[in-house]
C-alpha cells in the first residue's frame, strides 16, 4: 500500500543549532520533524484540525474519520483532495472529503464529545460504554505465537528510516500473525500514526487484515479506542499502557501487550491469543 | 506549592499481568498509570474534556484555561470545585470553574479553532500568528549559565517518584535560573503536565517566576504554545522539537533547547540567554 504515500511533502527540515557540550559550543545543522496543522473538511464543513507530520495525509484523514466513528465502511468514503477552492488555494494543509451519496453525516453528533454522553456524569466507565456501543465486536480467531512478539520492537525501529534520523517520530505498524510487517506509518503524534495505518486500508477498500498493531511508546485510551474501532484484536506497545486503556481492552476482548523489549513482554489482557 | 496537590486520587493502580520471557511465562502484579477523563465546566457550561492522570486536577484546569487563552490573570479565576450538582454527584471527573464577577467569557470564541482564523487558509504560519496575537511578549532579561542545563534531565528523573515506578508518566518542571527545582507535575499527557505547572502558579495568585520549563520527551507546537501563553522564556526538552515548535519559539523570542542528555544539549533558538 506504500504507493499511496504522498511524496510531495517533506517530513524533515534542516535547521541551524548551537550544540552545547561540557567546555564548549559549536554550530551544527540538525534535522527536525515537520509539524503542520491539517484541517479536515467533510462536505464543505470543517470538522477538525489535526497537528500532524505532513505525509500520508489522505490515510490520516480516512483513518481519523473511521476511528472516530464518522465513516463506517470503505464504501462510504468518496474522493479526498487538497483544497483548491480556498483563496488562495491551499494545497498543503486542508483536505476535502466527499462522502458517497446517501451516506448520513451528522456534524453535531460528531462534534459532541464522545465522553460526555452518559447521564451519570463523566468517568472512565462512561467513556468505555460510549466506545463499546459504536465499536465492532472483535473476532476470537486470531492466534499469535509468543515468540513472534520477541524482537518486534527492533523490527519496528529498523523500519523507521525517519526515526533513526530525528529521534522524534512516533510509529504505528501492522504486522501479520507471523510477525511480517504489512504497513508502517509515522507521525509526530502516535494517535495520528495509528489513524494513518487504518486509513491506508480503508482507502484501499478493505478492512484492516488480521494481525497485531504495534505502537512506539505508550498505549493510552485513545490508541486502544482507535484500534478497537478498526476491528484490530491485538495491540502491542513498546512502553506502558494506562488503566483506562487496559480496562477498555479487557471489556472489548482485545489482547493488549506492553513493555515489549527484545525477548520480554507484559500481557495485560487477552493472553489466550498468545500461544506457546 | 505542593500542598495544593490532591491526595485523594491515586495515580497508580495494580493489575495482574502475564509476563512473557523467552522460554516461559509467569503471572505478576504490575503498576499502571491511572488515566481518566476530566470535564471542565466554566459558569455551568462544558468547555472541554481532557484525558488525564487524576492528580493536581485544579492546577490542570487553571493552567489549561490560561494557556488556551480563556483566563488571562490569576485574579480572573474564582473558586474551583468538583461537581456536586450532577446526579449522582461526580466528585472525581468534573471540575466546575467560577470566574470573578465581570470577567468576560466567550465560549464560542474559545471553541472556535485557534488555527482556523486566518483567511488565507490554514498553515503553520497562520497557527503562529494566531498564538502570537494572544501571547504576552517575553522579557529578555533571563540568563542561564550553560552548565546549569547539564544534568537537568537526571534531576527531573530523580524527582519523578512515580515515573520510576511505572515508566509511563510524562513530567513538566519549572527550574529557577540556578537550576533548582521549583515545581514538578506529572501526567499521562505531556501537555497536561505543563498545564498543571502553570496552573499551580496561577492558583497561587502569581505569575510563573523566571526560570526554565523542562519537559520529558519531545517539544511539539502545543508545548511551546502553552509555555508562551504563560510567559515562560526558556523551554528545555529531553528529546526533539518539531519544526513548528522551533518556528514559534524563534518568532516569539523564546529559548528552545532539545536533546538535553547529561552534558550535551541542542539549542534551537534564543542562544543569547545561555551564557558561558
Amino acid at each position: 500500500m506504500d504507493e499511496t504515500h504522498s511524496q510531495r511533502q517533506e517530513r524533515l527540515h534542516s535547521h541551524a543549532i548551537l550544540r552545547l557540550e561540557e567546555g564548549g559550543a559549536e554550530l551544527r545543522q540538525d534535522l527536525l520533524t515537520v509539524e503542520e496543522p491539517l484541517e479536515v473538511r467533510v462536505r464543505g464543513q470543517a470538522v477538525a484540525v489535526l497537528m500532524r507530520t505532513p505525509c500520508d495525509d489522505f490515510d490520516l484523514v480516512a483513518g481519523f474519520l473511521h476511528t472516530e466513528g464518522m465513516v463506517q465502511r470503505a464504501q462510504d468514503l468518496g474522493a479526498l483532495s487538497y483544497c483548491s477552492s480556498a483563496q488562495p488555494p491551499n494545497l498543503e494543509n486542508i483536505v476535502e472529503v466527499h462522502l458517497t451519496a446517501g451516506v448520513a453525516f451528522d456534524l453535531e453528533h460528531f462534534r459532541r464529545n464522545l465522553y460526555a454522553t452518559s447521564s451519570c456524569g463523566i468517568c472512565g466507565k462512561a467513556s468505555i460504554e460510549a466506545i463499546r456501543v459504536q465499536a465492532p465486536a472483535l473476532g476470537g480467531e486470531l492466534r499469535v505465537r509468543r515468540e513472534v512478539l520477541f524482537g518486534l520492537d527492533e523490527k519496528l525501529r529498523r523500519a523507521q528510516a525517519v526515526f533513526a534520523r530525528t529521534g522524534s517520530l512516533h510509529a504505528a505498524a501492522l504486522f501479520d500473525p507471523g510477525g511480517d510487517l504489512l504497513t508502517l506509518r509515522e507521525d509526530v503524534g502516535r494517535h495520528n500514526a495509528v489513524d494513518k495505518v487504518v486509513g491506508a486500508y480503508l482507502r484501499a477498500g478493505s478492512g484492516v487484515p488480521a494481525g497485531l498493531l504495534m505502537v512506539s511508546g505508550r498505549a493510552s485510551f485513545e490508541i486502544v479506542q482507535k484500534a478497537l474501532m478498526a476491528g484490530i484484536a491485538m495491540v502491542v506497545a513498546v512502553s506502558a499502557p494506562s488503566t483506562l486503556a487496559v480496562e477498555l481492552a479487557r471489556q472489548s476482548g482485545m489482547t493488549l501487550v506492553g513493555f515489549l523489549r527484545g525477548k520480554v513482554a507484559n500481557v495485560y489482557t487477552g493472553a489466550e491469543r498468545l500461544v506457546p
